[in-house]
C-alpha cells in the first residue's frame, strides 16, 4: 500500500466530493494538530481545484484536556464578543468546512460529565449561528476522524501499536472507498446508489415508521411534512450535493419532533465528546425522552438529554443495513462517524432543515411547523440496529412498506 | 539519555526562569503544531505551578507556505477588526507568553520577499499592542526553537534524518543546560553570571562604544541615556527578571537610535522569517542604515530595512564571547535563537524599554527621549561576532575601557 497516494486520494474525495469544492471558493479546515501532516494535503488538494483561500483553526483534545483537569468553571465557559466572529465572516463569504478529528475514544474519561458539558455548550453558543449554515445547507460541509495510535490501541487492542495503527489504516481506506487511482469515481456510483434508495422511499411518502427487534426496540417515530430522504449526501442552498461524513452508508431524513412513542435499545456504545456511554435505553413519549437507563456513562447521557430544551427531542433517523461495509468488518470503532455507519441510528437535537422540501425559500418558523426539531445545541447520533431489526413504513392510507427485514433492507 | 526527562526539565526552566510563572497567572503558548507533544508538557507544568488558565494559540509554517504559494496579497494581508483582540485581552490580564517554533530554515525558500514581508507586517500590526506590552515589560515572556527534523538535516546534511534529529536535541540540551536533574539550578547560576557581567557595564556608564575587526566591521555607536546592560534577563514591570530567549548567552543594552556610524559586516547567515540572508555588510550615518550589501538574500535584507522609518535604525547592541558553548559547537544552527548567541549582534528596528531606568515610571515619549528606538514593527537580529572582535567601551570623560580583546571578554 502507498499511504501518501492513498492520502492524496482521500483528499480529493474530501474536497470534490465531500465539499464540491468550487473554482473560487474558500475553504476553511478546522483540524486536530495531530491531523496536521493530512490537514496541508487536504488544503493543496483544495488549491489545486482553484480555492481562493485556506483558513486552518488547530484543536487539541490533549491540550483540552489538561484544561478540563486545572481551571476553573469560569475559565472553561468565558468567552469573548468576538468569539466564533472570524468563522462566522467565513461562512457568510459561503465558505466550505472541512473537520478532521484524529480521536482517542478515552481522552476525556477522567473529566466530569458536567465539565465536559459546560465547555460544550459554551463552544457551541459561539458557533451556533456558523453551525445553524451548515445544517440549512448554507455552507458544504465534511467531517471525517482519522487514525490516531491511541484510537488504532482502542480497537485493537490486541496488537502492538504500529501494527494496530496500520491496520485500522487499511479499514480505514477500504470502508472510505479509497483505492490508488480511482476513489472519485468510486464515491461518485456510491452516492449515486444510496441516493436511488432515498429517493424511492422519498416517493413513498411515508408519514411514520416502526423500529422492533428483540432486545427490546419498539418505536413509533412520525416523519416530518414534506420530508425528504437523502442517500449519503445533503443538497446546498445552491443545489449541490455535498458528503457531510465519510464514511457514509446511511439514508437518513428527519422525525417530527413530537411524534415518536415507544423504546429505543442502544446496540453499540456511543464515545461522545472523549466519553463513554454503553448499553442504554431511551423511552419516548409525544416525541420526548421521558425515562432513560444506561449501564456506562449515565452522567454523560443525562448531560446530552439535558443540554436544552430540544436536546431531548429526536432530529434525524437514518436507515444503514446491517449487511453493510462498516458492519461486516465485525469490529466497534468507538467512534460515531464509523459505528453510526455500521447501524441504524437516531439522533437526538438539531435536524437537518436540508432534508425538508422548498427549506430554502422557507421561514424557521414555517420549517419548524414542518415537525423538524430546529433548534438544539447538539446533534448526536446513536446507533440502535441489530440483526433482526425490522422497519416498516406507512404512508398515510396507512398502506405499509417493509422496508428492513432482519437488519437489511427489504426492497 | 532519557528525552522525557530533559523534556519535562526543559518546561521547568521555561515555566520557572523563562516567564517566572506565579501562581494564578494565565499562561499563553503560541506553538508550532509540530511542537503539540512539548507544548503539553509545558501546559502541565504551568498547571503545576499554579497557573489559573493556559491558552494555545497553533500556526503551521508549512500550511502558510501553501497559502503563501496560492492565496492573493489581498487574501494573505486581510484582517478583522478583532484580530489579535483575544492575546490583547490575556496581555492586559498580565499573562505570561511563551513561544515555541520548530523552524525549517528553508521553509519559505521560494516565496517571493515581498510576500513574506507584506503578511507579517499584517500580522505584527495586529499583535502591535500586546507586543509593546511584552516588549515594555508588562507581560513576561519566553521564545524558543526547539528542533525539527528538517531543521537537524539542515544542521547536518551529512548525516541520516534520525541521527541529525537526534544529535540535534542532544547539542539542544547542552546548549540550553538542561540535565535530568538541575536545570532550573543551572539558569540560576547561569543568568547570575551574565546579570555581574551586565551590571559591571551598567556602572562604567559608558557612552558609546566601538567595535572593530579584520573583516570590515568599524562601527562607534552611541548607547541611549540612562541605558541598563541585561545579561539573560530582562525585568518585568513588576521587577520580577524573566528570560526572554531560550538559550541565552548575551549581555546587552540599547543603542542611541541616532548615534551609529561606521560599517557593519555579517559573520553569520540571518535566517528570517523561513528565508536567509548570507555575507551582508551594513553602513550607517547617523544611526541610519544609508547603504546595504548582501551576497544571499538581498531582496530580503532589503524588506527588513525597508519595513517601516525605524526599521532601517538599531534597537539592540548584545555582547557574546566567541568562546561561548554555543560558539564552541563550532555549527552553524541557521536558526537566529542559536546563531545569536553565539555571536555578538546588533537588532535593527524596536529596541527594549526596559533597559531603560525608571521606564516603567517614563511616558513613551520620555523614553524616545533617551534615544531608544521605540516604533518599529520589527526587531531582527543580526549576527557580527567574530574571533577578532574588539569592542572598545568610552565613558563620558572619554576614558577607554576595553570590553572584549580577540572577540572574548577582556575583563
Amino acid at each position: 500500500m502507498n499511504i501518501n497516494r492513498k492520502l492524496k486520494e482521500l483528499a480529493k474525495v474530501i474536497v470534490k466530493k465531500g465539499v464540491v469544492l468550487a473554482e473560487g471558493e474558500i475553504l476553511v479546515i478546522q483540524a486536530s494538530v495531530e491531523a496536521a501532516y493530512f490537514s496541508r494535503i487536504v488544503a493543496e488538494t483544495a488549491f489545486e481545484e482553484g480555492a481562493s483561500e485556506v483558513y486552518t483553526e488547530w484543536f487539541d483534545d490533549e491540550m483540552d484536556k489538561l484544561r478540563y483537569k486545572n481551571e476553573s468553571i469560569e475559565s472553561l465557559t468565558k468567552t469573548y464578543p468576538w468569539s466564533g466572529r472570524t468563522l462566522l465572516e467565513y461562512a457568510k463569504k459561503g465558505c466550505c468546512f472541512v473537520k478532521i478529528n484524529t480521536p482517542d475514544p478515552d481522552v476525556f474519561s477522567e473529566i466530569s460529565a458536567s465539565i465536559i458539558s459546560e465547555n460544550f455548550k459554551a463552544k457551541r453558543k459561539i458557533d451556533e449561528e456558523t453551525n445553524s449554515m451548515k445544517m440549512n445547507g448554507t455552507c458544504k460541509w465534511t467531517s471525517l476522524a482519522i487514525p490516531s495510535k491511541k484510537w488504532a490501541e482502542k480497537v485493537s487492542p490486541e496488537l502492538d501499536e504500529n501494527e494496530a495503527f496500520e491496520k485500522l489504516w487499511d479499514m480505514f481506506f477500504d470502508i472510505c472507498r479509497i483505492d490508488e487511482t480511482n476513489s472519485v469515481e468510486n464515491w461518485d456510483i456510491h452516492t449515486q446508489n444510496l441516493t436511488g434508495k432515498a429517493n424511492y422511499l422519498t416517493a413513498k411518502k411515508l408519514i411514520k415508521l416502526y423500529f422492533k427487534n428483540d432486545i427490546g426496540t419498539d418505536l413509533v417515530v412520525e416523519l416530518a411534512k414534506n420530508h425528504l430522504w437523502v442517500g449519503g449526501t445533503l443538497p446546498s442552498k445552491s443545489g449541490i450535493s455535498f458528503v457531510p461524513n465519510i464514511p457514509t452508508e446511511e439514508v437518513a431524513t428527519a422525525p417530527y419532533k413530537t411524534g415518536a412513542d415507544g423504546v429505543l435499545v442502544s446496540t453499540k456504545p456511543l464515545c461522545h465528546n472523549g466519553q463513554l456511554i454503553d448499553k442504554f435505553k431511551l423511552v419516548f413519549k409525544n416525541g420526548k425522552v421521558v425515562d432513560f437507563e444506561a449501564e456506562v456513562g449515565y452522567e454523560h447521557l443525562k448531560h446530552i438529554i439535558e443540554t436544552d430544551e430540544n436536546s431531548c427531542y429526536l432530529g434525524e433517523v437514518a436507515l444503514v443495513p446491517f449487511d453493510s461495509p462498516i458492519s461486516n468488518k465485525n469490529i466497534l470503532f468507538y467512534n460515531t462517524l464509523f459505528d453510526e455507519n455500521a447501524s441504524c441510528h437516531f439522533a437526538l437535537g438539531r435536524g437537518y432543515p436540508v432534508v425538508i422540501k422548498n427549506n430554502s425559500i422557507m421561514t424557521d418558523e414555517e420549517i419548524a411547523e414542518t415537525g423538524l426539531n430546529i433548534s438544539s445545541l447538539i446533534h448526536v447520533d446513536f446507533m440502535v440496529g441489530s440483526k433482526d431489526l425490522d422497519v416498516i413504513g406507512y404512508d398515510e392510507n396507512n398502506n405499509a412498506i417493509q422496508i428492513f427485514k432482519n437488519g437489511n433492507w427489504a426492497f
